[in-house]
């Protein structure tokens, strides 16, 4: 593809001045209507080396109320980014509602940068791939708006501008070695760019190839290009809604993930606390070896109200070493998070590698209680559970870590003896409120959404266990045996 | 000190469990009447390598709510709080209203680990300690609650236990050739950690020493401690009051700043884009030095409604490289930044080693709309020019940067002309709303604060400078020509 662009095209001084600052004009005027609109925009400038990326990003800053945009020149990941999956730090970077985010280089720089030459390239190649366009669909089914843009010269015109650069002493430091090596593989790196923008160029995310020996043409045509697509956003009907439901509404799975509340054996607080003692000693050794070979785990707990997530992260925590995990609690989003889409505030917790991190409830409210409260459409919540399995499912694959979910299952009667037991003691009065009245009366329609998100997004890279909880000591042994295996299938 | 300590006390085993037990559980009952209270509280461990700190930290964690603390085990800067001053990753980490955070060595380990013997150490360590103890008071003054304790152990004790875990293959790896080299100079440390606490022991931020010797008996004297203080507080009165004003109201100094709204001289657009191409090229070149000698620079944009401060800005930026630079927008505060203190939100946003932040508005809407809207409390906006000069200082001293300000002043008049001008425009028709109109009917409320502002914080190491704004393109030309004299004077 790129080897078929004409790199002798260029554009007239004169007209270029005049273009350019209408183009300006009218990039301030789309810039407040998106952002009076809440939608958010994320621009891509990538290419060669040289190629003039700096120049271009600068020439559409130059359009945009400073106020509104980040400019992210992305770079080697610091040290807090080496330890987490691969895209986390563009996840955090994806702007907020209404807001312009523009990435000078990103994460494609960086899978080129970050591997093409390691062992074993060509099979994590694929994943990486399918967890960019994982994120870029994501984002534009939430609202997002995606433009790409690859700056090809060739090989010899990158050649005269690295020595041209070499030569001033104002840009001599910015032409590495690397930069040189990079050069002297251009034909090597070709092909793989060409298939790594052709596996990722869709229609929510589409590349604009971009000729550019001519800077003053590189500009037009990128500039251009931005003002069509916004230009195209804001003119058409569903400008404000987010992206069309690619998945389609399916029934939900007729198999269903068996729900005990009581355990088979009948088990007491002695029981209890002899296993746990075992259990106590394997934990610590495995998350002293998970520190040691850097392998992060998540740990989900989701269950009913009352059915003990508390209590029973206390204890599984007390076994762990306090420097290696984190306790994420989740309650309703604040104004803050609600500007970014709905799995950003989760992904900011992703555990560094080697820690573990225990959410008590999770990502799995939207099909939970934003499905049953309607704070979020069937749409987003139907779509929910495939963006689920694919974060998960990148997540695992990106870090190399574990993720393991709880469903604390306790039963109807056993709920309701715990709240009246809560509102009985007074040191216990906070933990019961009128909405858990509430949510127990909408019983039935939460069980239904509990049973659909069980089927649907019990996978083997993330897998569900569901806990007996009507015997919270059980509950809190069975918890730990099943983090101390999962543990140990891991290494 | 540290040496008066009677380093043999120990406890009981039996005593020491039911101990613990009840400590555990009024913890607890603590925790949720200060999270109910919306009080913050810190508690800092700090003490000799091997004293003892991780044990007690995770006894404090045993008794506390997961949901409700943090724990920050501090160690080296990471690569982005490098390019940060000193105080800025504990800043960040300061817990949100109601939360624990637990610091594990804290800004005190670090100030003993990274300087104590650099060159010139003597000199910067009282910048270093009156910025901790600003730090400190201002959170106190925010209502924290802040407990510190040091452990010693004898060197005599310090080296058996190193050797012990030296012989443990689990932790081993723990003692590494610096933590001998600390231990070979026990004694130069001696006295200047003694310095360190006795200069740091303040009424707002006490210290407790605690001998080590005996494990339990350590863990019990910090327990009682920390609920002795936590207990105090909540019994105490003004309990969720924050600390009482430590700044007398005084009145506002006599002398003014004077504000000019309209140039001496007259000066046409044309005389502008001259001289703004000149300054262009030195505004390019300084900003390249300041890159790399990372130096960083804060430029902050205060004015009246529609002085120009967006137009400007843009002006100002557009001479700089645009990956050397943030600007960061400021509106109210969202439900996340006030969970904390007020100057949280801005310190997060202090640039990098070698780039340049330009807040368009800032921390001096304590002092300007907070205080005549009446958002925060007279004791509160009172309190701030202190606080705002000790942390543009203490940000001066860490960072070995600078910091500009400018007060955009225009007449009564030109701001009537541009409101209407505003209007009747319907491209700029959104930069005016009613809340405008609202605020020019305070302008004289307004104007008090402003002359009160200029004239407290006007300091030499963060100067105010006041930019005739009537006419834009000399206010555009007179900042940047401030802007690089000012850089000039950094270098």
């Amino acid at each position: 593809m790129l080897e078929n662009l004409d790199l002798s095209k260029q554009i007239d001084d004169k007209e270029f001045e005049k273009t350019l600052a209408s183009f300006r004009e009218e990039l301030g005027v789309l810039q407040r209507e998106l952002r009076d609109r809440n939608i958010p925009t994320i621009i891509v400038i990538e290419g060669w080396n040289a190629s003039g990326i700096t120049m271009v990003t600068h020439a559409i800053l130059q359009g945009l109320d400073p106020r509104g945009f980040t400019l992210h020149a992305t770079d080697n990941p610091n040290d807090e980014e080496q330890l987490r999956p691969f895209l986390w730090r563009f996840w955090l970077r994806v702007p907020n509602r209404g807001r312009f985010a523009i990435f000078a280089r990103s994460w494609y720089s960086r899978t080129l940068a970050e591997g093409t030459r390691k062992l074993g390239w060509k099979n994590r190649l694929q994943n990486r791939i399918d967890a960019i366009k994982n994120f870029e669909r994501q984002l534009r089914d939430d609202g997002t708006i995606i433009i790409k843009f690859f700056l090809h010269i060739s090989r010899e015109e990158q050649k005269v501008r690295l020595t041209e650069r070499e030569k001033n002493p104002l840009t001599a430091w910015l032409v590495t070695p690397s930069i040189w090596d990079f050069h002297h593989h251009y034909d090597d790196y070709l092909p793989v760019i060409d298939d790594l923008i052709a596996k990722t160029d869709t229609k929510h995310a589409p590349w604009t190839l971009v000729e550019a020996t001519d800077r003053r043409y590189a500009i037009i045509k990128v500039y251009s290009m931005v003002l069509k697509i916004l230009r195209k956003r804001l003119e058409s009907p569903d400008a404000d809604k987010n992206g069309e439901p690619k998945v389609e509404f399916v029934k939900p799975p007729k198999h269903r993930v068996k729900r005990h509340p009581a355990p088979k054996t009948s088990f007491t607080k002695n029981d209890c606390q002899e296993k746990l003692n075992t259990l106590q000693i394997d934990m610590l050794e495995l998350h002293y070896i998970l520190f040691k070979r850097k392998i992060p785990l998540i740990i989900v707990y989701e269950g009913w109200d009352a059915a003990g997530k508390g209590g029973n992260i206390t204890r599984t925590a007390r076994y762990m070493n306090p420097l290696g995990y984190d306790v994420i609690p989740i309650s309703a989003p604040n104004d803050y998070e609600k500007e970014h889409h709905y799995l950003w505030r989760f992904i900011r917790h992703y555990p560094r590698a080697g820690h573990i991190a225990i959410f008590d409830r999770s990502w799995y409210g939207r099909v939970l209680v934003e499905r049953v409260e309607g704070f979020c459409t069937e749409t987003e919540w139907q779509r929910a559970y495939q963006e689920i399995n694919e974060i998960e499912e990148d997540y695992v694959n990106a870090s190399g870590g574990g993720l393991v979910k709880f469903w604390l299952e306790i039963s109807k009667e056993e709920q309701l003896r715990r709240f009246r037991q809560r509102e009985e003691d007074p040191l216990k009065q906070y933990k019961i409120t009128k909405e858990d009245w509430r949510n127990r009366r909408k019983w039935d329609r939460y069980a239904e959404a509990v049973d659909e998100m069980l089927a649907r997004t019990n996978t083997p890279y993330a897998p569900w266990t569901v806990i007996e909880s009507d015997n919270k000591w059980y509950a809190r042994v069975r918890t730990l045996q099943t983090i101390v295996s999962y543990c140990n299938s891991l290494l």
